[in-house]
């Protein structure tokens, strides 16, 4: 079966990362690319990795009818046109963080006042391994934040086998590439001032930590870094459990969780190059790597998460949530395991 | 139908791509991988994007029979392991030197000895936009060299449509990534000495003039430069015409040329970023990015020609040639159209 | 003795550097910092090696008097203030195109009309190796463009000493980094698309050509590409002698011309890692290095030329001229010699 | 007055860095460098940035008389030359980790077994900032580690002035350049593998927890990770404090502990790109930069801080120790303030 699929914001980075899933996907055909600023040209223009395609952007303002509308626009824009999304589509997959919290009272306290608060408690978080269930047959879905996706994967095992309770003290520290400042960067992000950077860019007060803390249940400390990579995200968690844990239980918490997802992949230990998680090892695919170490001495553990931010942590996701929204197999479309040797992806 | 395939030196990077390759293909199936340092490892062990297979290193004293051979040893290994390779194989696919060339005078103007010289005329060179037709049923086949290839595709036009005879003067400079070192790169290859590096790495006499040589019929002014990327090959062809050339008539080449291709794209002017070939925008695919440009006022042709050096110009070439030769679909498990944006892949 | 020095456009990144070079000047003392966009901020706030320092950034419109003012301006800003810089400073150095030509003739050709026509006969062109006894006591210098500067250096022994008459074919291919691009980068210089290329930015009609043309009387074949680095010009000269040319006679023209010259390295095979210039091997410095290959297959000799652009390339020149114009140490304030190991500056 | 100066083990990277700071130090002159692997070649050959110089590696095992010797060598062969360096020399400076502990009982717990145990609690630890009083006339210098270094510098303001006690959890997330692996770098090294990467490469276990206990009187978690720099080490300390902090308290601690550091540098907040401590700043300097952030929602410090593993974090901070202990001016060779902008140093 053919579904047929739009883009909003079709120009951004993510809205680049649709297109292209779209257009590798098995049952997806694209209907419609909409960008305001590149109008009537081509999506190759824009995206070099698009030439062969002859669809031009639209006016966002004329929706087609679809099944499946992925919305990539800044915050705030779907919240606006959220009518219109849901008059044109079936599905509504927003990659935006307008819908990903559940309450007004959340959202006011991470973001600047909501304008259709009443939808923040029908839409569902798109984050597979945490809530599949919820996302069959979903009409509108709000996809996870690339920095919380990393996070949530990393721990999600720990709360969900018994290892923490929530009330633990954990410290997450980011390393981020520079798409996820957007295509319309300024001075900090041109190329002799962001090039060989290790910048704190969020020392503090990261607005993921809400997503965070809506869906473990704990307040996490979050520092966010730039480091000199186009894509990825690797979030490094230091936990401190109440209790001794050992590399067993470890083991049992993360292959319980996810031995039959398919896009984590565990990465603790072994030999050769890579033996943690690193977001060079995915990048372009929608697999998170997962890993861990044990630090006795400190009573710590460490977790590594390691994502394509533009892949899992935005528009891979969103492409496995409309899968599984749809009925679709879920690896449609996402089956790209990745380069070796690959430099700063 | 399946093919059964293996590859031989299988834990170098060139080898590595092939297991993607054929990881990803609709109608290869994974027989063996060798590797003699690497033995009884998993082979994502080595290549962490092929972490999902269970498949390990072989002895290469031991060759299965298979419909497909490809050999990714370095130069001098296949003459010495022919007669195995074709024991075990219907069609051998190299990827080294050892047969590219013609003839034996060929082979030690720019070799050492080769010791199974009668096997030059038999083995067909894999450059499919040059020579197609011979690669159909070929049970012997050399994929050409990865700065030849990149060479042979930005100039081929000129010479199949009449714009240049092969007296000109033609200097051809290529910037190319680190992975052309191999996987066993000493000192001047460790990321300190590499890094951010513009290198002349072979100022003259690099050994792809031959191949240019034999298959263009045209002697190239040929100065390879090591810049900062893992992968990729970029040659500036400058081309002095003996008469006037307009740029209709190099359209008229070029799409003459490569309209019906399925890896080759124009590149050349129009709007945007990506104006011209560049090695980023093709990583991971096994297209080739080509253009030019005129410059009057010094009677002169710039050519641009970009690929990937671990795909178009040597793993997706073989493979590309494997469909060919087998009377597969020619873009079978070479569908992946590359990323945007993306670093230095 | 001290001379008091100001910078006309300090905010961007050859002003950033001429603070930088005053600041550890000998012989120099900072009177004043200009810049429309940062006026009031401190120096060390846009350029961060310079936080130790005071110094504000104020009005250009309020010139001090100084005995050498820099302008580092965007080209045509200069032509109309320059009555303004010479009543303010017994000594003008300007970094832009404005007065590197000689005639009004050229620089149509090249640029767009200029205001000051008069003014091109009496300035001297600062790249001092090949024109030093113009600049003592000169009160008009106009530093010359980074990529003339490291082509010129690299061809000049070549016609001061016979080997080439100025009828050769001559190609010259070019990489640099970011910063030739300036620090108000618009979308293709921002870090996720300008990471990673090897891009060409000027195939053909590049204007540093006219420089070249002007001091070594020759048309050069000049294409341009950007690779991934923030600091560095390498050019690499393709050349076709008429005759036969040794290595012998190279060293002859090459020792002859720069055996005395404190800024130019002879770097030409020898062992190591470092056997021909590169970029990151004078980053930060004024060092130009030269070295030659022949390639006699082809006639060819191949001259590459690495400099640090916002160096010997624009500001360190300025400084250099200052020197000799002041009849100061002409290595005064730019003995840094670079770093090894080291990235991609 | 002049001070003879030799440096053992200058082929590798931080002798190099020894041999440029011994070149550009107004009372330093350089007797000898060794170099067992490659005695006889010039230091140009391996450090292109002095091939100026003319001097020549030469046999470590015949020591000059010096005033002062700088050992670069591997981890254990200090102790085993001690004898050797101290007959040669009136100060020596230890660059490795064999004088660092105090006592044998701390080194056996990290390293393995020392061979001269008596000498640990003789030598004098160079953290100036730290010890500077004790290093005045010293004859055997240790000087720190590199990420125990950035760590201390980041952390000891609090200790000092109360802010902590030494029971306060302490996550301490390095990130750092590949300088730090030394010149010798295998496949994990190799520019293919290691570029791009955010790779975890000591989780846990890093053996500078030793000197941060040992100074600090702490326990830290303490993580480290590879990232796409060659100089630079980025400490990132969240800490969580027992009682309320405000920011005047902090300003208060790092003021008092640092307005009369000539190599620290308070970098926290204020405008432009570069608001908090970054590697790159200091590239190539002796200078490190601290600075913080508030994050009372989860009642933990951020600490930033910054340091050229090169040179603070080794070549520098000896010399800055070197010229303490001979009573010559704190900041004599250690002038250079860095570059901007540039790239991955």
């Amino acid at each position: 079966m053919t579904y047929s699929a739009s883009v909003v914001g079709g120009s951004g980075f993510t809205g680049g990362e649709l297109l292209r899933l779209i257009d590798g996907h098995p049952e997806f055909e694209l209907a419609q690319a909409t960008s305001r600023s590149k109008e009537n040209k081509t999506i190759g223009n824009t995206h070099p990795n698009l030439r062969h395609s002859e669809v031009r952007f639209s006016d966002p303002a004329e929706l087609e009818s679809v099944n499946v509308l992925f919305a990539a626009t800044p915050h705030g824009v779907s919240m606006e046109q959220i009518d219109a999304f849901q008059d044109a589509a079936d599905t509504v997959v927003d990659l935006s963080a307008d819908f990903r919290l559940d309450s007004e009272a959340q959202y006011d306290e991470w973001y600047d006042g909501h304008t259709r608060p009443e939808l923040l408690a029908d839409s569902e978080y798109a984050l597979p391994e945490l809530n599949r269930e919820n996302l069959a047959g979903a009409d509108l879905i709000a996809s996870g934040g690339c920095n919380a996706t990393a996070t949530i994967l990393g721990l999600l095992p720990l709360f969900e086998h018994g290892v923490l309770s929530g009330d633990e003290q954990i410290v997450v520290d980011v390393k981020v590439g520079s798409s996820e400042g957007g295509a319309g960067g300024g001075e900090a992000s041109s190329h002799p001032e962001r090039s060989g950077v290790v910048r704190p860019y969020a020392p503090t007060g990261h607005r993921h930590e809400a997503e965070i803390q809506q869906f473990l249940g704990v307040d996490v400390s979050f520092t966010v870094h730039a480091v000199d990579m186009v894509r990825g995200a690797s979030a490094t968690c230091h936990v401190f459990p109440d209790g001794p844990v050992s590399k067993g239980d470890l083991w049992g918490a993360y292959r319980g969780q996810y031995e039959d997802e398919p896009f984590v992949e565990l990465v603790s230990g072994g030999g050769g190059v890579y033996r943690y998680p690193e977001p060079k090892a995915v990048a372009g695919t929608n697999r998170a790597e997962v890993g861990f170490e044990l630090d006795p001495g400190n009573k710590r553990l460490v977790v590594f998460s390691a994502i394509d931010n533009m892949m899992k942590g935005s528009a891979g996701q969103a492409v496995h949530a409309a899968n599984i929204a749809l009925g679709i197999e879920e690896t449609a479309g996402l089956e790209f395991q990745g380069l070796h040797p690959v430099g700063a992806p």
